[in-house]
């Protein structure tokens, strides 16, 4: 044990968790020991929460079978890299706990009267949730899961983010999903779009929220005529009337967020960078799960280390190491293989233009407003901004994909497209050919979250590295 | 040389190719020539049309490539047919003359200052084209063509439709697309939606609609507004106000196309059906291309002479064979493989659930109106009752193939999913779900426009036919 965590001599390099907090110290000495637990490949997470998963429905065979798969992954992948900031420790135990101590808050929280709600998407505006005293939490996905009964009601072509979210709800492994008061789905593209009216019988409480295809005046009038509806849903979910205050309150508590992770990502325009591409995407994938204050915080603690590390001029990686810019299709967590492959090869990732990334956050509502029409009017004209490849045309995403290659000092881009996801697969060829236009080395990849395809993808990554650093 | 037409000693099979109403003799039998030559495997058409192409700037070479395959596969499935009524010599004609006549006819419209539209979907109202003089035809598609070039700029995993648009684009074989003055395209999947992004630097002159996802009343609001866009559009184009006058006129002449193809579907609720799914289905093939009144008069002589079939009882498939509904994708010229394949194992196809069938055709306009206002209003409500897979949640769909179902009497519904067609293919699992739970024998198929799966189709579909027959 040394002063912010413990070193783990089995496995022969340092790792530090360090005690966050607002956590007592019992339930931190139990989480650490879970993650060592990983390390040791046992039973991820203690018995205690069983009763919790059991009541939630979960199948607990299945779940722990997920749970060891997720546990040896991120042992594999995260606690494998070398000089991680300190503050990664809060997110190591944010990820070890993920299923147990995050999922026991919100039923304490749902025991207290309020609301969970589960979207898949960041066009479901979290400030109207929290205007609620609501919490929203991203669903499970991002990992290939009961795909045989998947694929008994899902088409084969269908990609596995949705697939996944289907196979988490069909395999009883997910307890977002168990536990949300409400489900939000978006018409966002035709595999979701079309797939959510196949989970509205899987599950007592989808919501559906449709989506504009066109930044046009009537797709901003679809955005806000559903941006009210779904106020009003949540209102009646809550019992809460939301005014303006709360709605104010809602809109500093998401957009403190966004702050801070806005901080992290510029830190990483230093040379060396301060931060693994992995760990800041772990830090955007939390974004979805955690409590949003205490996840603020937590980010703004590792930045002031970032900053300490950008003095020393220290890294995971070398000073020099070539940088990539990640851009395209959203990654949950577990998806970590494409960022896993790239930093393994020798390069650090520096930015995500991703939805679990700058897409997602890139944009603060503006809170300047003092009723309920500006606010409302606020957030919509937020999310309207979002360049999600579902609109078209898109231009704005190619422009932002330019600005952040320049931004963050980027060698090269890497576009990442989850196979049959007709929307980014379609971008990624006009924004290849637009990017090498101006010089930018772009490298298409379309995978999926299979494993089969790790040897070809870690051959045509490190040539992409290899071509970018010459 | 018959009364009505001629026989065709040689394939030993009697092939009736009336003269149409409208075209002078020595055209007329230039064309039934023409068809002959398709039999004979020579060049189809002839050579006083190259100077047209080569003006439209087509690539002559691959066009008389095509030409060759599409005739012979015409030959293959169509003039293989047995006990065609003799009606249908017309459309012989129409698809002998598809690259010909009816271009030359478009490009005489074109000199004499009228303009050309050309669309890929039911969306795109011929009501209002009509309204302004102006010519709406479907653009090329059914066929795979230059797909390596196609696969360059579109993603692999694009349905077959979208390729071979493209396809027919990059080989330089569609003179429809190349004389049409504007080509629509509509928001309706993600593939069409991206790809147009695509094509608008293809083409000079891409007009790209929205369309709604919801049946809300921001989504019929979305409707309307596209629509009186393109009004707008297609005044500015032709140079021609559209007024009450002409959009009632132009209701008129669509409606009577609409109810001409109605009245042929109707007769093949009779047993045995007096036309083979096959012509049927050309009939709504041609809906796209031929002048809407000559169209409508040669669909009605049809059906004088289906009437006297069914009081012979007589047909090409005899009394008692299965009968299948098809439902799904639609199916443009001269994409026949599974009617063909479904016709030739015994069964006949009585109806089509497809936009190119009674998805497309079945909803007239309410012409009652006397302003602007009321027609389009019309227009836009006529159009938005269309369920299209494209909608969520659809319905109507579902409930109109049972519909046709039970009034078609058929025994059967093979759902045709064109892959990678998501909204269909997500469609028809819970559709082949709800048929079956009503006992509707369902048999679901995704293909696409290759013949490689040919031997495997036939199988099921042969096993399928067996099945619904006992």
């Amino acid at each position: 044990m040394t002063k912010n965590g413990l070193v783990d001599e089995k496995i022969g390099q340092r790792v530090r968790i360090e005690r966050p907090s607002g956590y007592d110290a019992s339930i931190w000495i139990r989480s650490v020991t879970r993650i060592f637990d990983f390390q040791k490949r046992r039973k991820p997470m203690s018995e205690e929460y069983r009763s919790m998963w059991n009541e939630l429905g979960l199948d607990l065979d299945a779940h722990d079978m997920l749970l060891g798969v997720l546990g040896k992954g991120y042992q594999d992948i995260y606690l494998a890299q070398k000089d991680r900031p300190e503050g990664m420790g809060y997110f190591d135990f944010v990820l070890s706990e993920v299923h147990g101590l995050r999922i026991k808050e919100l039923m304490d929280e749902k025991a207290a009267g309020r609301k969970v709600i589960g979207s898949f998407c960041v066009f479901v505006p979290e400030e109207i949730v929290r205007a609620a005293d609501a919490t929203l939490v991203g669903l499970c996905t991002g990992a290939d899961f009961a795909t045989e009964e998947v694929e008994k009601i899902l088409p084969r072509n269908t990609c596995s983010l949705i697939k996944s979210a289907f196979g988490f709800k069909l395999g009883k492994v997910c307890p977002y999903l168990e536990s949300a008061d409400m489900i939000v789905g978006e018409n966002t593209c035709d595999g979701k779009k079309k797939s959510y009216e196949i989970l509205k019988d899987l599950v007592p409480n989808l919501y559906v929220m449709d989506l504009p295809q066109m930044k046009s005046s009537e797709g901003r009038a679809v955005l806000r005529a559903e941006y009210f509806r779904f106020k009003e849903a949540v209102e009646e979910l809550t019992g809460v009337t939301i005014d303006a205050k709360r709605l104010k309150k809602g809109i500093e508590i998401v957009n403190n967020k966004r702050k801070a992770i806005h901080r992290l990502s510029l830190l990483r325009k230093a040379d060396p960078a301060p931060i693994s591409g992995l760990d800041a995407l772990l830090a955007n994938q939390v974004f979805f799960y955690d409590d949003p204050v205490r996840y603020t915080d937590s980010v703004n603690k590792i930045c002031d280390e970032l900053e300490s590390r950008i003095e020393k001029m220290t890294g995971p990686f070398p000073k020099g190491a070539p940088r990539i810019l990640m851009s395209g299709c959203p990654m949950a967590v577990p998806n970590w293989k494409l960022p896993w492959i790239t930093e393994t090869s020798g390069a650090v990732i520096v930015g995500e233009e991703s939805c679990v990334g700058e897409r997602g956050t890139r944009n603060l509502t503006d809170d300047s407003g003092n009723t309920i029409e500006e606010l409302m009017q606020a957030i919509i004209e937020r999310h309207f901004k979002v360049d999600c490849a579902i609109f078209t045309p898109n231009p704005d995403r190619l422009a932002h994909v330019e600005e952040m290659f320049r931004e963050y000092k980027a060698d090269g881009v890497i576009h990442y497209g989850l196979q049959f996801c007709q929307p980014y697969i379609a971008e990624s060829m006009p924004v290849e050919k637009a990017l090498e236009a101006k010089g930018i080395p772009t490298l298409r990849i379309d995978t999926d979250y299979g494993m089969e395809d790790e040897g070809q993808l870690k051959t045509r990554v490190e040539a992409f590295i290899e071509m970018v650093k010459g």
